[in-house]
Parts: C-alpha cells; structure tokens; sequence
C-alpha cells in the first residue's frame, strides 16, 4: 500500500466550523496572535505533516437571509486575517513543514503576488506552497470594486493567463547562472542573464522582470482545491496536489480517477499529482470516548451558521426552511442534489436540513470518522485502498485539540503499522513530496516551458 | 531639548547603496533568510529603536544608459523581496520595536491592502506603521500594465481617494464594542455594529465590510516620506511621522518648518508630527578609528550603480558623462539643482559627478556624520537644536555591522547625556510615540472622523 500523506487544513479565522468556538477547549479565540500559529506549526511537524494548508476568502457569506448577518453573529469564516503573513513566524520554529497557503488571482495583479510568493519561498528555504483559488463569492468582488465576479468559466480562463504570467516571472525571467554575488569582481549578476517577460495578453500586460532572485523551488509546490469540471482540468493541467471533498469512497475514487485520467490527457504523469482527501477525524484514547466527544461536538455546532457557510457554498437561502421536514420533501434540485449526497453516505440516517446543519458543523463537507486511534488507522486505510487517494487533508473542529489529539493517538499507530514516516525527507517541499522530484517543478509540466539558457 | 528619537532604514535588498555589499564585513546577502532581520530587529531593539523602517519599490532603476543593465549587474535596490512577510518573524522576537513598512497604494486594491495591515497590527500587539507610498518608478508601472506612472499630482489625488477607503475600513467599519466573543452565549459579534463602508468614488467602489475585527490600533501609525510640495501637503494631511532628507541643517530646516506650518493649517497639533531627518553615521571606537572606516567604504562605493540609483531618482541619464568635470560646468538645470545642495552642504570639495557618487555611495542622500561615540552625539545634538526635528532616520553602509556598533557605542553616549532613553514606554507603537496618545490616532486627524457609535 502506499503510505499515507497527511496535510492539516486551516483557516486564519475562529475556526473552519462554525460553532465549534464556543466549546470550552477550543483555543482559536487565539488567532490574531502569532503563538497560535507556531504552537500548531510546532505539533503538525512533531506529527511529520506535510504541510499547514491555509484556506483563505475575501468577502462574507451574505447568502443566509440575504444578508451576512449570521455571519457576523457566529463568526462563519468571519473576520478572517492574511494567511500569507503568518509564514514567516511558523518557519521561524520548524525546519520541514511546508506551508500551503491560498493566494487568490481574481483581486492581486500577478507581478506582486509573484514576489510575494518568492519572498516566502526564500525564507522558508523552498517549504512554500501556493493554493491557487479564483474566488468564488459575489461579496468579494464587490469589496473589490466588481458589480459580481466574471462568470465561473471566464474566471478559469483569467486563470489560465494568470498561470502564464507567473510561470513567465518565476521560470523565465532569470536564468539559472545569472547570479554570481562575486565580491571580489563586484558584480551580483549578469544582466544579459535576467530577462524582462514582455507579457502582452488578454487580461494582463507586464514588461518587466521578476523582482526576487530565483528562490529555492522558483514556481513553488501548486496546490489546487477546485472540484468543478473545468477546476479538476485546471488541476490536471497546473496542480501539483489537488485537495478533494467527497462523502462517500465511491464519491471520491470517482474523482480520484478522473484527476488522474485528465492528468495524463494533459500530458504529465498521472501519478506525479498527489491527491488529498478531506476527513474529518474526532478521535480520543478509545472509541467510546471519542464518540462522547463527538456527540459533545454536535451539542455545539451552530446551527443558522452552519446554514449560512452551506448556503454560502451552494447559493441557498436556507433562512426560514424547516429544519425537521426531511430532505427527501424538499421541492429543490439543489437541495436534492445535496441530499443525495448526504443520504448515499449514511442511508440510515433521516436527513433533515438540521441533522445536515449539525454534520456539516463538525467538519465541513468532509466525511467524519470517530474512534479511537486503532479505529481511525483502519478507516484511513480503507480509504486509501478504496479510492486511490496518496492521503489526507485533515480537518479539525476543536483547535488545537484535536490536533494534538491526532498527533498524540492516531500517528504513532499509523507509524507503529509501517502506513506512516517517522521522519523527514531532506529538501525543498518539492523533494520532500516525491523521492524523484527535484527542487525544480517537473519537466511535463507546462511551467517547465518558460524556462530559458 | 527633546529627546532623541531614532528609526532605522531598511531595505529588503543587497543594501541600500550599491557597492557596499562588497565590503568584506558586509552581511547583506542575508536578506533572503529570516535569520539575517531577526538578529537586525534583536540588535535595534536592544538599542531602543523606535522602529526599524523599511522602504520598498517595485521597479528597477533603469535611466541609466537606457537601461537596468547597471542595476542588474551592481544589485541597486534590486532584486527587492516583499518586506511585508518579514514582520511576523521579527515580531516574535522582540516586545517592543516598531514595524514601519512601505505599501504602495498605485498597485494593489486598499481592500485587500487593509487586510494585510490589520493582520499585522494584531501579530505585532500595535506596533505597526504603515509607510505611505505611491511610487515613483515609470517601471513599476509598466510591472502593472501600465503604459507609464500616473501623472504626479493625479496620483497623489488617488492617494487621497486610497486613504479614505483605509480610514472607513479600519475606523469606520467595526464599532467599538461590535465584537463580544460571548462563548456562552454564543455569540461572537453584533451585526447590526459591522458596517459595509459603501464607498463610491472616481477611483474606488468598496462595497464590504472590513475583513479583520479592529486591531490594537486600528488605523496604524502612518508613516510618509514624501518630499515634493504634493508630498508635504498629504505628510501635513495624513502622517504621524514624517521622514525627511536634506544635506545640510538650513534645508531641513526649512523642511521642518514648512510642514508644521501644513500641519498647524490642516487643523492639526503641528507638534503631533513628528520629523525625522535621515544622517548616515559611520562610527567607531575614536573619531581616527571612524575616519578610517569612512575612507574604506568608500572604497567599496559603486559609481555606476550609485549613478544608476541616482539617475532613477533624478531621470538625469549619466551614462557616458565624464566623472571628472566639475558639476559647475555641466549645463544641466537638474545637475544644476543638485550641484547646489552637494557645494552648500560642503563648499570645499570640488563636486564633480565622480564625488558625488562616492558620497552618495556611502550614505544616499543623507547627511554622513563620521566620528567616535562623543563626536557623533555632538553632531546629533547639533542637528536636533538647529533643525526642530524630533529624531534621526538612520541609514548603515555595510550591515549589519554599523547598526551593531551605532548600538555597541553611540546609544550609551546619548543614555549617559539624558537625550536617549534606556527603556520602552508600554503600550502599542502610538502609544509609545507620544506620552498623551491613546492605541488609537488622534480626533484631529482625519481619519477620526470616520468613527461611528
């Protein structure tokens, strides 16, 4: 079997769920403080995490009773601080993680995220990861001076010119020799070896040349999460590791299979794109204490929040619905889209738009396993065998709790099984992923192309 | 006499003149690992700093002989990391430095801006400054899509639109008392005190609420180094302190006076800005010891990188002009302009091109105070009596070794005359400023009037 990769998903805000806050061992009141962070960062590397993988919004899901109120009420992915800033303190205080940040392309010219990006990726010695996200929510862009956001498929294709003008600025730009930093001769570079990158495009104009010096990995590690059809052919063609969602293992392998067809139609290796699903993992010293636990979850779970993110997500208005009528009722092709969902993942359930709330509320569009650590090392690799996936990108409710929950419980059992390293490779995030990589994104890959010399 | 007040320029670059990175001592290169701005940020703290400042561009110097080829080849200011991310790291490791970092409002939208910005004021507990800038670089712009910058005073028009969106986001978005974070009630925030800022101008459409919940400061402190008449004008506006640069003591005086005069007529205290005036220092152990240190550096001077810089700043091409004529001959009204301040700050020298680039080599365009510990606090001494500036913006040549020793041995001569303190004031970065200030900027000053409830 292959052995099983583990990201941590977060979030720069009082926590993914919207609720969980307020249970009596949540700590992520804590961040707007940088020891927050490196407190996690510090138990993610202790548990030999790939990467913090830092989801990110720009606006507020105004959706639920057409208004954003509930949002501002529960703290639904609201306020939610700069993600980027928090790199340089968590790499102060590990030496492995990476660190998988979103940066969206609909809202920051690419030349100044380009260097943003570099800048992290020299500091973290080459652990940066970009998550590439468009955007999905009408309230950012009209923060940004946009009456909506373009239409789904034309904001992939900015995306696609945005990708271009990166790829040009990290591979393109300078050559592989252009810097000497030659004291004695006094000279840092040579100019006939930086290039400016003369972009002349649809959405975008740059003449000039990348601002950072070539950086550990140039392009960093890509992350992408989108699942819709043109985001999984976005993944194929630019993704590195691809973040998926889906209830079931069949819902998944699904994905799973048709990522990995699309990657090699775009030409790469199919398995030279890692693939994550989220879980959601409540877990404690044994299955009966972790199902209490659990359970305690769901008492706090904040139902009209939980419907508000959901409705965020989905584009319903949930406000004023019944939360007992079951779903299976409900006059609505995307509620029965959802219900389909939920009802092949737990048909023994009656799936009322309360009983969704109060999944939802614990981990998100994730599927839940609750148990001890033997219990979630068997579920991890029923889902590893069943679906393809290379692993998890794990989702909390509790912070950090549950974090170190995991670390503490379920990692030694995964290691003690041989599933799971007990170190780090050496390297750049990019080496540390595949054995065969180089600091260097792959030669298929269609950012390779820009490179000169 | 007032006191002393002291900031330290910074760049995220090989320096902040070209050429000096070549000096044997120089440890610039470091610019690319935290380590190098942790140790810097450990050091001024220790010499009670009241912030490290660090400048920005996002261009590349490219006058001379109609091209960056000088700039490449030398590393003037160029390549330039994002120095926003290094703020986490250094914040970590100090308690009470100021962070005063450039932001340039011509290339990015103030929504996310403001983000960035409050984030930071919660990682560092208050004590950010945000450096007001709009750019001065043809090849910035063009970095941007931009065909050229736009006109002078029309940007600064946009900054005043830009400012106004950043005062209702922070000041005028959240009340005071908006965010309660009740775990037993569940409640995080009242909606009804979030506010959407609904801005509607020539430039800017902002229909949001601001993104982070109010930080220790809210507005930070703002910082604005403009010198032009515009420049005056929006500093007298919108600064708390100002950082001015002028080669002899009757220049920066006038400046002085000429901007508490703006102040006093904006409405606001004019003794509420404070000024500081940039002074490059080489010191030593003896005033022998630090004359020697200045000949050497200047010896490392690059003159056709210290051309580059100075022809981006003036737009005067110098290429293939002849370093030995004496400026006086040279008919040029911009040379002329120059070769002015350079004769009245040291009518003896014999400027010709050549000498004032290996002045401009060792300090910019600052005044250069060269002595022992005694000799460099009578001339700060002098300044301060003769100007009416309130502290000094200090510039190194070869780093991190001239802000070790400006610490090592000029900060206890100026402790042991009582014009220096020997602690921190508690409290965020404004607080500490000025002894009558609260975390938040003062019901003179614009932004104030953007508060609500």
């Amino acid at each position: 079997m292959k052995q099983i990769r583990l990201n941590a998903l977060d979030m720069n805000c009082m926590g993914c769920t919207p609720g969980i806050w307020t249970h009596p061992d949540d700590k992520t009141e804590g961040y707007t403080t940088i020891e927050y962070w490196t407190v996690k960062a510090k138990t993610l590397e202790r548990g030999c995490f790939e990467s913090i993988f830092i989801a990110d919004i720009l606006g507020t899901y105004d959706v639920y009773g057409g208004s954003a109120d509930s949002a501002y009420r529960y703290a639904v992915e609201f306020p939610v601080c700069d993600p980027m800033v928090l790199v340089t303190a968590m790499a102060m205080v590990t030496e492995h993680l990476g660190f998988g940040i979103t940066g969206t392309l609909s809202y920051e010219p690419p030349f100044s995220l380009a260097r943003r990006i570099s800048s992290l990726d020299h500091y973290t010695k080459g652990r940066f990861a970009w998550n590439i996200v468009t955007g999905y929510l009408g309230s950012a862009a009209r923060a940004f001076g946009k009456p909506d956001q373009l239409p789904h498929d034309e904001r992939y294709a900015m995306g696609e010119e945005y990708m271009e003008v990166m790829y040009k600025l990290w591979e393109g730009s300078w050559e592989d020799d252009a810097v000497v930093r030659d004291k004695k001769n006094n000279q840092f570079a040579h100019p006939a070896k930086i290039h400016k990158i003369d972009h002349k495009g649809k959405y975008f104009q740059v003449d000039a040349c990348h601002l950072c010096e070539p950086s550990p990995q140039r392009t960093p590690v890509l992350f992408q999460a989108g699942a819709s059809k043109r985001g999984r052919a976005f993944a194929a063609k630019h993704a590195e590791c691809v973040f998926i969602s889906g209830l079931t293992k069949p819902m998944v392998a699904e994905i799973v299979s048709d990522l990995r067809k699309q990657t090699s139609e775009a030409g790469r290796d199919p398995d030279s794109l890692l693939i994550y699903a989220a879980l959601a993992v409540v877990t404690a010293a044994d299955d009966e204490a972790a199902r209490v636990r659990y359970e305690d979850y769901r008492n706090h779970v904040n139902i009209e929040g939980t419907l508000s993110l959901f409705g965020g997500y989905s584009g319903i208005d949930f406000a004023g619905m019944d939360l007992d009528e079951p779903l299976a009722h409900v006059e609505s092709n995307a509620i029965q889209t959802f219900y389909e969902g939920f009802t092949t993942a737990d048909p023994n359930v009656e799936w009322t738009l309360g009983e969704v709330a109060r999944f939802l509320g614990v981990g998100g569009f994730a599927p839940i396993e609750v148990g001890g650590p033997e219990t979630i090392a068997d579920a991890m690799n029923s889902w590893m065998e069943e679906t393809d996936i290379d692993g998890f990108n794990l989702i909390y409710s509790v912070s950090p709790q549950d974090v170190d929950d995991f670390v503490d419980l379920v990692v030694p059992e995964l290691q003690q099984r041989g599933v799971y390293r007990t170190s780090y490779p050496e390297g750049t995030l990019r080496e540390k992923l595949i054995p065969t990589n180089t600091n260097r994104i792959s030669e298929g890959h269609p950012a390779a192309k820009y490179r000169r010399g």
